[in-house]
């Protein structure tokens, strides 16, 4: 039930306590749902991590987000350090793109949607660049259709910075 | 020189050799500058402390933002305490919002614009809420006038969230 807990009943606002409900039973059912795949599980703790950049997703996604990354993947990025070393995770939370009601200019993080996660591991995930990925809905992994298409894009965009887009924000 | 290297020398990409050396220049000249009327320095770590809420600001600032919290503040967040403690300690940070290369639908992180600071001191500060503010442009502190904008535009928006407005995202 943790990383259910982690990524849904930590909100201070949004948190009511049907929604907390809500999740605890989803945590139930499956708590430590792996991607199809690669095998990769929701990091107990992410939220804990550092930030490594804020992003947002344009329409149809229409998203805030936010990059963290576990000790040795802020290590990595601090000292510039490509390719990242084994051990290396990297979480991508993103919310649904709020407009705040209290300042007109500002948008703000609302209902959670997915939890994107990487994980670098050279030698279980050598035909993927040295990658894992999973991608969650909810604290469940999408299916498997969803986890083919990881790799090819990160391979097609991002080949030089080891297939990573985000970048530490200065 | 330490919070203007936390703020501006850990970038991976954007900073180049140029703009450490610059960095480092405003550093030098002026490394505990403190902001008028409250007296509030950069924190020193800031960039470390865990994520409270990514944000986005529209036209004309044009930014991505996160703001971070220290211990105590982050403690605060989690039990749902309200008002924040004394010692409370939040760090937004704001970016440029510039289009990605490498993803037509995202935006990510550009120039670092400003840091802006709030800490909790229910007896310094108790004309202002127990808030004091400070508003840094590449480290040094913006003037006057603009940090006796701060109080009032908390006090009329988000005086029930004891004049804090971002909230912690789940």
């Amino acid at each position: 039930m943790k990383p259910i807990c982690l990524l849904l009943c930590s909100g201070v606002v949004l948190a009511s306590s049907i929604f907390v409900a809500v999740a605890g039973a989803k945590g139930d059912t499956n708590p430590q749902a792996a991607s199809p795949i690669y095998g990769v599980t929701i990091p107990e703790g992410y939220r804990q991590w550092e930030l490594v950049a804020p992003a947002e997703e344009a329409e149809p996604l229409n998203e805030l987000r936010a990059v963290l990354g576990n000790a040795v993947a802020i290590k990595a990025y601090r000292e510039r350090t490509l390719p990242f070393p084994d051990g290396t995770v990297l979480a991508k939370l993103a919310w649904k793109h709020v407009q705040s009601p209290e300042f007109e200019s500002a948008s703000v993080p609302g209902a959670a949607t997915t939890v994107q996660v990487m994980v670098k591991d050279s030698k279980k995930y050598a035909a993927t660049g040295g990658w894992g990925f999973g991608r969650f809905v909810d604290g469940e992994p999408a299916d498997e259709a969803q986890h083919q298409t990881c790799f090819a894009c990160h391979e097609a965009r991002v080949q030089g910075h080891d297939y990573v887009f985000t970048r530490y924000a200065p």
